[in-house]
């Protein structure tokens, strides 16, 4: 199980139903919102307009479930270990496979994810706090407001990862490097000034200890866009279970733009 | 008239109706292609597929000349100084106001120009041939193919600057810090590697001297989107005229990541 394809095949055939951080590693997982065709251009323009949280990483053809560009032969109905089916902005099924729910006018966004820039991180010596100590990463909403598009707007959802001032400053630099996958952290430091009242209350994901010496640091967060669909109560929605991600062929250091 | 607004409002008026290379220095250039709604999400997509030739700045609400997120009160009808018209593929007419050719069913596409990585390889001493001798920048087609998107497709056109390869190198990396306004070269060195047959006949813009001991250095072109626009001869398109770009309120170094 060592490249993306052995694990997408193991997925495909229902071996692996878990979660999929460290599966395949080096290579980009995404995260993914199905959408029907009517609700795709303000879509795209959302992530266009709000590259920091929805940077895309690649649009299907319409009713085509292949992304071509990242990941030829793939299937988006099978390829992914657990999917939510949303109907009118209600969860209405968790599945392995979303074959019985395709429709010949559906179109798969595949949006970055911070797993492409942690394991630099990492190999930077910066810890990862979530990691270390086995929880989801802290995410929360800001008072930042997104550039909206047609029917989607909402708050800037960020992810946290605490460190010293040092780590924030090289880690800065490293994930600068990656502009395609959220890039640059949006806020360093006070929590209050991004309009979060309390740091150890995140609204989605795990808290994690932030230690004396340590800042929070925070980077835009690929649950921004699927935020905002939600909040626009499409009749028909289908994204990755949290943390099951689709694991394309593509390189993560591909996204480095130095 | 040292701001972009200043310059707007002349080109508004009608006193500056010339090429805007050189105006408001360090200010943010952009292509212009207006296409009607039923177009722009091909439009979109083509652009997203093909990041380093089609560099969005900026995409407008359907219908409305204002471009909100890089110029806030400007107007795409009358703020740049010259204007082509095109039905069913052909030029009909070039104007220096694009009002009474509104329709309430357009979108504009800002995309990202060279101008911008310009300014800082003049600044670390890389010569630009094409400036220091007076014409416009040599541009090719070449047989690298884009990928395609709805009814767009085409080739993607480069635009080439000679020089030595310490300055080659010099200029990847300063490039590489402008992901977002074309980024790194594609190519360096042989033309007939990516399709150009004679270096010394452009298929866009003028012929330049390459000197003993310099490469051709190839970076993608915003005329690669224009010309798959060209290709698919849609009903209705509205470019600016070679040269006379729409000025933004945005820095040019907003798009260095580093």
């Amino acid at each position: 199980m060592n490249t993306a394809k052995d694990v997408r095949d193991s997925i495909r055939t229902g071996e692996w139903t878990k979660p999929t951080a460290g599966l395949a590693p080096g290579y980009t997982q995404a995260n993914l919102v199905i959408l029907p065709k009517k609700y795709a251009y303000d879509f795209l323009l959302f992530c266009i307009r709000n590259p920091k949280t929805c940077p895309l990483i690649e649009v299907t053809d319409v009713g085509s479930p292949e992304p071509k560009g990242t990941a030829q032969g793939a299937d988006l109905r099978t390829d992914i270990p657990k999917y939510r089916i949303f109907r009118d902005g209600e969860l209405v099924d968790e599945v392995t496979d979303i074959t019985e729910y395709w429709q010949d006018d559906l179109v798969s966004f595949l949006i970055g994810c911070s797993f492409t820039f942690e394991k630099p991180l990492l190999d930077n010596g910066i810890p990862i706090r979530y990691i270390e100590e086995g929880r989801n990463v802290s995410m929360y909403s800001t008072n930042i407001p997104c550039a909206s598009a047609g029917v989607f707007s909402g708050p800037m959802v960020v992810s946290m990862r605490p460190m010293t001032p040092a780590e924030a400053i090289r880690a800065t630099q490293i994930t600068s490097r990656f502009p395609s996958v959220h890039g640059a952290p949006v806020h360093i430091g006070d929590p209050a000034a991004i309009g979060i009242k309390d740091i150890n209350k995140p609204d989605f994901g795990d808290a994690v200890t932030i230690r004396g010496g340590e800042v929070p640091v925070f980077w835009g967060c690929g649950v921004t866009p699927q935020a905002a669909v939600m909040a626009s109560k499409p009749e028909f929605v289908i994204t990755h279970a949290p943390g099951h991600m689709f694991i394309t062929d593509v390189r993560d250091e591909h996204y480095a733009v130095i």
